[in-house]
């Protein structure tokens, strides 16, 4: 699914391998698997993540430690990816999609219950960097769909 | 401000540039000056924003009308950027900062007022892509710090 109109093979092919590294972010966030997530990100002082509703974080100690919280407060989580668009520029690529969210809410070593099962849909930019024949996240921004403030 | 090791002076140089063209983007804003905003954009199908809370607008004629819309419905609008950080990976660039913002809600033809003068805090992502000597906005992310939904 390139959408840059120059050297159309090559373009095709870091899609396809942006695209298949977009994956393994969503199956290590919904297999809550830190070492797996850990691989799919760049470990640098430049990369962030701002999860919905949460101010920024940057530099990969504190992404880590985010979906380490994250993983261990979430008994449950899948996500169906809609509206997905790759764009590949050089060696730097973005993802944008939309994130609809099953979810239970955990405590800490929360247990998982139907009970809690919420929906959420979430609008994310996931930026990748080429690191050799592989492509690392290195931004992952998230927001709430339908909060109020238009700031 | 580059946080790129390599070829140092070409990428402060970039830096530079990319971070006048984010002083112009919201210069634009404050000003509410769609000509101005339309000069920062690359105008683009790939082009795309998000503003806080609401769903993606991807292709410049939707990123261009939700500007016409924002700029219509906010008699005032000022920035006080913080946290900013410029990364540039060839001819790409993305710009991640807090917007403290500080706004009046109007209405279609809105006087100004200051009993509604309301404060928000923003975190921004900001990506721009090489037209030459310019660097032009691709894609703008702002997402409201504070909402519950931690999905």
């Amino acid at each position: 699914m390139a959408h840059v109109p120059r050297d159309d093979d090559a373009v095709t092919d870091a899609a396809d391998a942006v695209q298949a590294a977009n994956v393994a972010f969503y199956a290590a966030f919904e297999a809550r698997d830190l070492d797996a997530m850990a691989e799919v990100w760049e470990r640098s002082e430049r990369a962030s993540v701002t999860h919905p509703g949460w101010p920024r974080l940057s530099g990969w100690g504190k992404v880590a430690g985010s979906w380490d919280a994250i993983f261990r407060h979430t008994p449950f989580i899948q996500f169906v990816l809609t509206d997905e668009r790759v764009d590949v520029a050089g060696d730097t690529a973005w993802v944008t999609l939309d994130e609809n969210i099953l979810q239970a809410a955990g405590t800490e070593e929360g247990a998982e219950s139907e009970a809690s099962l919420s929906g959420a849909r979430v609008a994310a930019t996931n930026l990748f960097v080429r690191d050799g024949d592989d492509w690392r996240m290195v931004m992952h921004h998230g927001s709430p769909v339908g909060a109020e403030d238009n700031g």
